[in-house]
């Protein structure tokens, strides 16, 4: 199997993307995963290597070509503040390694992490990178998932108060999920295995003794589904779900809020959860954390995170498919 | 420290509650963290050493006594199944540890697991563990508190629809658990920590912008609580909760609803995480499995949470205070 190339993208300057993009190449079980190219500014990486003793022949890899974009250089860069031009390189940097990728020049993007306010500073108009690569890669409605040590979970909805999405937990809107999540999972080259739709409320509600939305929406969304020969299965109750997936029952569980999912994987293992956006003619991977600034520019920030994005990119990418 | 001395009881006679109970003993680690008054039928810990080919020396013990409740023997038994003798006597188990415990005659209870529907058959007029220990021991509105690997987690509420637990985040109430939270860590040794309230909705709501209950009901709640003298902070986003509490940042989080709390703990070891039962005048502990019926006397059982509901009472035992 040939090596994957990754695509990096070092996220805000003034964040700990660059100290973790470079701690993370500094491992050789990393470097050895795939090709990289890494979209950011030269003078900002060797920024970075100096801080956190890492030497800067590291960009003398076989491995490794930096994709130089040098708006910002050290100099231009206060760590931990928000500042509108390093909202812009930030950006920049995306938009390059999107467009390489969509090229062929690169398998996947893997993304360091971004600052909401510094992109508003920086006029860029979009607030995250969901919707960037949304947008840039002519995709309506990505698809998030999260990965965490073989576990998969997908979301109902995301950004809406709980009581808001205890009202989307409906019939249809589970099956347009449960199939678009199963078009996801092919992209990805997972094609075996059965998908859990978790409950909503406590032991998924028993028999409709707290909570209706098990017997009216998610069951007869599953008999409806299995009937159109899809691998799922549910309600199964929120508190083993999650448990049985990782124990390999599931090869992915449906969550039904946001926090159920993120609560799962978040507690489970904090740093090793990271996030896919699918559903997009390219593949991307992402820490599923922020640009920290309270520590940025110090050598605290842990590469764990970093890593464990780089290594979903490079086991995906071989078997993962632009259409279905 | 003098070690405790722990009442167990069996649990449902045609459950894996016997089982459990000889593996864990047969530990000698266990063992050696209390004295041990078991309560149940001589004859059906027999027979779970002999299907779990555990040697009847056992018994011989000097941390071991039984305290033979003789009423059902292995041939009034069918694993596995639903029968109102076997309610009747996990029922029995239960009362006697209970007043023995209530008598001084040992520092805590440890309970295998009962099963409903047996209970229901056996006319005993109480719907589980809960339910018979608040009205044994007088107690109106035992608090239940699940602990794994030093993790505490409270619940505001428990057994109700997701939507009704969201309407149930209200000022009064989170101050109102919060300080029998406090009460019931402060029975238990806890003196030292800080409680962090769980927020509601995804991000804690990001300042209303999905979701008001952390700006209207969580936050004003900690304030209150704080300005009392309580060591409370709070909305702090369920996502990242439970995790800093491993971490040891927090003595404890009040989730607000059952599957908050659970999906925590229980993703995070399913096996090792148990109960508490606080606020009463006597402590208790308790696997958070069920009976398990499916796979009763067959020597497939795991006896680890039993093995940390033994551990968590030892631990607590020790430190526990009757009245406050």
């Amino acid at each position: 199997m040939n090596k994957p190339t990754l695509a990096i993208t070092i996220g805000d300057p003034a964040g700990i993307g660059p100290e973790i993009t470079v701690k993370a190449l500094n491992h050789q079980e990393i470097r050895e995963k795939a090709f990289y190219k890494v979209y950011g500014s030269l003078s900002l990486l060797q920024e970075a290597c100096t801080l956190c003793h890492i030497p800067l022949s590291l960009f003398e890899s076989p491995h490794i070509q930096i994709v130089d974009i040098p708006t910002l250089s050290p100099g231009d860069v206060v760590k931990g503040r928000v500042n509108g031009d390093c909202g812009k390189a930030a950006y920049n940097y995306i938009e390059a390694a999107i467009q390489d990728t969509m090229a062929g020049k690169a398998d996947a993007v893997v993304t360091a992490p971004i600052n909401k306010e510094s992109l508003k500073a920086g006029k860029v108009n979009f607030i995250g990178h969901t919707e960037i690569f949304g947008t840039l890669t002519h995709t309506p409605d990505p698809l998030t998932l999260f990965e965490v040590k073989g576990l998969r979970v997908f979301f109902l909805s995301r950004h809406v108060s709980l009581q808001q999405a205890c009202h989307l937990v409906t019939k249809e809107r589970i099956i347009d999920y449960v199939q678009a999540c199963t078009k996801a999972l092919r992209q990805l080259g997972v094609t075996e295995g059965t998908m859990a739709v978790a409950g909503l409320n406590p032991h998924s509600g028993e028999h409709g003794l707290f909570g209706t939305e098990e017997v009216q929406a998610i069951a007869p969304a599953v008999e409806e589904l299995q009937q159109q020969g899809y691998a799922v299965v549910g309600p199964v109750s929120a508190d083993s779900v999650f448990y049985q997936a990782l124990q390999g029952k599931y090869n992915s569980v449906l969550s039904l809020y946001h926090d159920q999912g993120h609560i799962a994987t978040k507690t489970y293992d904090f740093e090793r959860t990271i996030s896919i956006t699918c559903g997009m003619p390219i593949l991307r991977t992402s820490v599923d954390h922020g640009t920290a600034f309270d520590i940025a520019g110090k050598n605290l920030a842990s590469e764990i995170s970093m890593m464990e994005a780089i290594s979903v990119a490079a086991k995906y990418a071989p078997c993962w498919t632009k259409a279905l």
